[in-house]
């Protein structure tokens, strides 16, 4: 059967151009041509392998990573492969690696906070790789809560030094990617001292290996923290521990300048400047400038969350169409899983959200350069909306996307369970997206509060902007009736936005009326926090929905995509609409008639997603080396494969297994005296 | 600090008998005696060690697994333990075994389905394991769909055996748990054929291996199907792949008698006879009867949700009390995480998730013995229901611990990714409950079935029984007004239940309305699935609910203990309410306004279960080994723990890993040529 495609009658089912989705999906032809020819590179290139991955001992699969990051690296040299062009390969290679963060994390720190002399000292040499840096901020003791970090950086007047310095236990920096084995330098986060005052959190360049012997260096203790969830996954990458005992840095190591924060910036870090003489000068930035990264970091989150989700509804799409259980009526075959309503309605909502997510996170990175360009100017107006808009953003879709995966592996049954799936290892590796680069909870209480700052300044005549704008027509979105008598009319852009903007608009404030009787403000806020997340929640719905709207209006090619997109954006919203219902009708938006239409008109449109379903999943354009699943292979011949595949198991290595002799024997011969137990 | 509690002040908050809420959640004084001895057994012997689990590769990983399991054998003879004891221990020492399906699966199918004489040869042996046998239903091809299976077993009179064929490849057994290495024989279910006529699936005892030398007969291809999810977790057992060609076996080895069936139930398989002349001779058991066990089985996995989502609620409760996050004024100590409202709005409804599931099992027994006393008295009134109830509960319950696992890692934040922190172990072999025993959607449909004829066959005078009784009140139900006018109301147990009465009964009667619609009741019956399901969801957790209220009925002794158990059924019952509302709203059971007052109602639960948090999660009577997580440890003592913990990860075995010199090194001094890649 080699080479037949078993999915090709669903292919042939589609309705649209599959190839014009997959530059919609790509986002420009260009993106699309650059992505398709680093994936292929990759995929044909044995040294990147990975179908062995989640057999390795640690160790083993630690060593595996340490080759092919470097022969990435190789590569993108030899073949002199352009920014863009490397971060696609380096993404195509699929293994979290020191590299990530020396790229993603330590050499844009040194960009954004660097005094030019700094940049001029450090970055040659991180661009040619001399030296591997991370990033050095979470301790075991204060990850979420930035300002209460310990480590010490003292200003030492008398030889021109910081002496980084960890006083706890808990001080002890913890979980920085990259650390543990590989890091030459950090940039490390701690508290400046000078005179005996304490200035805040601040970074630091520090080295922490020889670069002769790659052995620490005096006062250095360094280290891997140990296992991390799943098979292969996180673990080819050294999370580190680190302290420091009295470690001594020249001054000229502290970054003095800063417009720029990359991390965590639940609250922005200072950067600030330390004299000679020691004295403390405050940095004359705007606080607010810290900002501008945020959103593009968190830009690029919520773009990884559209590739995992879609990774894994693609696996789950082709195996559902693969998969037959039950409905044979006289010998005809049984019914494809997908075919079944409950598939549907657990897969083809997962399947708009990675669309959704696609195109908001297309529209913040317009974000983010609107954002630049405000600032070059000034222009600070729309920072804290557009960073609570991020932060929200990040927040939703890296938890839908967390949930999506696990639900996707569930949709496969039983074999969906097996490494080979390759579901396993994709949510192991993605669910910390949930807790890193902030907390989703923490995260929310962020939106949630300037949520209740919009609201409270709605009096006082302040407009508000960019994603709160709808705000501004709360008598409006207070008191407006949904108009909707049948089901189709649930198809009307108008209709869907101004629902999902009146359930956001009302629970907001709904939850501010309630905040105003309290007398202590902040009290308030932590009494109802649970209240104010989901109306933060309400928000970011809203979010997403009115970009997947917005993208709608634009001018799409090709024939039937547009029509393709309209029914996702259907089933996105409908599906919301349906799952948070209690929303809708609490704050008596819509009648419990309108929402039984809505769940009718959702019904409807599985059904029209049906005969697209594979080809929708083949615009991401995934190559079988990416995805990684037997299950998902593109040409669904699934069955041999899976049979193939368990045999390269290690325990299958030997007919009678290791301990089978010491152990078992002993005892089906009813001799467990003689057992080496 | 060793042996300092830090935790002692929490447990001195406590307003209840921490001792007595143990007997309450053991079930009984006996039963608490043994389940603390075995557990301090377990835990008191270096041999069940298993915090270096995570790290080992697959086959030292096996061939540990291999010397506990026999071990604990040894231990059990040793210390004559009797079967409860040994069920004890074995649970304990917390590692899926290839004994797990010999003494859950392969002897109970013997003693349910086997005549006399098959007992008496096949139980003796494997009541002392001279031989070792697994479960070998599931193929390739088919898992839910039981009657679709493929492998053949034609009786040739000739000989007087059966000839045991895979006729395809997606006939090969795959999944059966202990099959891949270690089973001496297995029971295979494969469909009889006689006289060249199919008479569907039966179950046969197949030997697979030699006693002399475990090689596999000749005929037989067996192996291991490969990793599974997550480090450690289910890997510890050889879930196998296994092809037959031409294996003959003697007709003795079919099992001939039931009124048992253990395994999958989705339907019944079939247990008949075949004469020396081939003869097919149909049971004349009623069908019914084979659900029976059904419900013994789905009740032990009930048991099992609660024991898993209590491992993990008890492990985030204690971090949740020792992390602090935020919060220091003027040098005080930071806040609590557990402090904070939306910690314990995700955690709190967890916590009396666990509690509800425990007591909902504890039912489920009651149910078992009813069940098997009317049939023996041959009343086979309640079957269909009980058969329903034990299905949705399975689903129900599996469904919720495995998210509520995932939800408690979350809670850890950062460090709930660490595998020290015991939580993506817990959750990996967990999930596959969700699959295994009935994929949870596939069951919720087979309630929904019966709550439709249910609804059916109101008018026709057959009054609904057991956990369907309510239906028979459905006029009231479909009118009933909730008359909640302050908060506090919805501490009235009769609101409660009658508003989740009137919920689950509205749902299902407006799926039955919706139903009748459709010409063919089975086209409706798909098209309206998912709805279906949601209707089946409203009805189990009304189960659940109900349960938890006739449970505090009861007189349960012990200062303060009543009072929680009161206060954990309300945030479990509103909890439930809020999360759903959309349900409880859109058919009118309840107002917006009366929703509001659950919700804060649901607040102020949450803050009288705070300071009796950590002595709730004590009573669970956990020993550390059994819990395996250094942020769960009974003391608090969190930090030194982990930081030691880290150490122990093979990559810090030496100061420079491997890979650096063939890789990395020529990469940092720019002489890539040299590299080994
Ligand atoms: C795979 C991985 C890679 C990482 N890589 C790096 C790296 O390269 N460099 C680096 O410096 N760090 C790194 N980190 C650390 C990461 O940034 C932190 O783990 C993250 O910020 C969460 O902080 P925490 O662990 O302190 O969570 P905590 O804040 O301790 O969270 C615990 C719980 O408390 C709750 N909580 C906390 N504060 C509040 C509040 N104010 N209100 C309500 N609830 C609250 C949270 O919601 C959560 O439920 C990494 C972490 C992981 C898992
Ligand atoms: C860890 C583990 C251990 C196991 N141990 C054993 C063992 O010891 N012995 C043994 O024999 N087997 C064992 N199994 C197999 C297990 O019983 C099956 O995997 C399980 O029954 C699910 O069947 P499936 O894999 O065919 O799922 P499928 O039926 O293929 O499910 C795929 C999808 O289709 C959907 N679906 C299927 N039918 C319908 C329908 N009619 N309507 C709507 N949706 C539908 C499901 O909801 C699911 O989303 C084990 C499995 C696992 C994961």
């Amino acid at each position: 059967m080699e080479g037949v495609d078993h999915l090709a009658p669903e292919r042939n089912k589609a309705q649209f151009d599959v190839d014009e989705m997959k530059i919609v999906w790509a986002g420009s032809r260009d993106v699309f041509e650059v992505s398709d020819r680093m994936a292929r590179l990759v995929a044909s290139d044995p040294a990147f392998r990975k179908d062995n991955r989640t057999m390795l001992g640690r160790k083993e699969l630690f060593k595996n990573t340490l080759r092919k990051a470097t022969y990435a690296w190789k590569r993108i040299i030899e073949l002199r492969l352009n920014e863009q062009e490397a971060k696609q390969l380096r993404s195509y290679v699929d293994e979290p690696a020191f590299t990530d963060l020396h790229w993603g994390m330590f050499v844009p720190a040194i960009q954004g906070q660097g005094t030019d002399e700094q940049q001029q000292k450090w970055l040659p040499l991180a661009h040619k790789m001399q030296i591997i840096g991370c990033y050095a901020q979470t301790e075991l003791g204060h990850g979420s809560n930035v300002q209460g970090l310990e480590t010490t950086a003292t200003f030492d007047p008398k030889t021109d030094e910081f002496v980084i310095h960890s006083p706890t236990l808990t001080s002890s920096k913890w979980w920085p990617g990259g650390l543990g084995k590989m890091s030459t330098h950090a940039v490390v986060y701690a508290r400046l001292i000078t005179n005996g005052q304490d200035h805040g959190v601040h970074g630091f360049i520090v080295q922490l290996r020889s670069l002769d012997d790659h052995l620490p260096l005096p006062g250095i203790t360094v280290g891997d923290i140990g296992m991390k969830f799943g098979n292969g996954a996180y673990n080819t990458m050294d999370n580190g521990v680190l302290r420091f005992d009295h470690v001594r840095i020249p001054r000229n190591q502290m970054l003095m300048r800063s417009v720029l924060l990359l991390y965590l910036f639940l609250t922005p870090l200072l950067v600030s400047q330390v004299t000679r003489e020691g004295k403390y000068v405050q940095s004359n930035v705007p606080r607010q400038l810290v900002y501008g990264t945020m959103v593009y970091v968190r830009q690029t989150i919520v773009a990884d969350a559209s590739t995992a989700l879609s990774r894994a509804v693609c696996i789950a799409t082709r195996y559902s169409a693969v998969r037959r259980q039950f409905g044979s009526h006289n010998g005809s075959p049984e019914t494809q899983v997908i075919d079944y309503k409950t598939q549907q309605a657990r897969l083809f909502p997962l399947l708009a959200s990675a669309y959704a997510f696609r195109f908001v996170g297309e529209w913040l990175k317009w974000l983010y350069t609107d954002v630049t360009r405000r600032l070059q100017a000034n222009d600070f107006s729309t920072l804290p909306e557009a960073h609570a808009c991020t932060a929200g953003l990040k927040s939703l879709t890296t938890s839908a996307t967390a949930d999506g995966i696990e639900e996707c592996r569930k949709l496969c049954g039983g074999h969906g369970y097996l490494c080979s799936s390759g579901l396993p290892e994709l949510f192991a590796v993605y669910v910390p997206a949930c807790t890193y680069e902030g907390d989703n909870i923490v995260l929310l209480l962020q939106v949630a509060r300037h949520l209740m700052k919009t609201v409270s300044q709605l009096g006082s005549g302040k407009k508000p902007v960019g994603t709160t704008a709808y705000m501004g027509r709360v008598e409006h979105l207070m008191q407006c009736c949904c108009d909707v008598q049948k089901a189709e009319d649930w198809l009307r852009p108008n209709v869907v936005l101004e629902a999902f903007e009146a359930r956001a608009a009302r629970m907001s404030v709904a939850c501010a009326k309630n905040l105003s009787q309290f007398t202590n403000q902040e009290q308030g806020f932590q009494e109802l926090a649970a209240d104010l997340v989901e109306a933060a929640v309400a928000h970011c719905q809203l979010i997403v929905v009115s970009k997947f709207l917005e993208k709608l209006q634009q001018d799409i090619p090709g024939k039937g995509v547009k029509q393709q997109l309209e029914v996702l954006c259907g089933v996105y919203s409908l599906f919301l609409l349906h799952k948070y219902q209690g929303d809708f009708l609490s704050t008596g938006c819509i009648t419990p008639t309108q929402a039984s239409l809505a769940n009718e008109q959702l019904r409807s449109l599985y059904s029209q997603v049906r005969p697209n379903a594979i080809a929708l999943v083949d615009a991401f354009n995934y190559t079988d080396h990416y995805l990684g699943s037997v299950l998902g292979r593109y040409d669904g011949n699934v069955y041999p494969n899976l049979y193939e595949e368990a045999w390269k198991d290690p325990l299958n290595d030997s007919v009678v297994p290791d301990g089978y002799h010491e152990y078992v024997r002993p005892m089906l011969k009813q001799q467990l005296r003689n057992a080496r137990l």
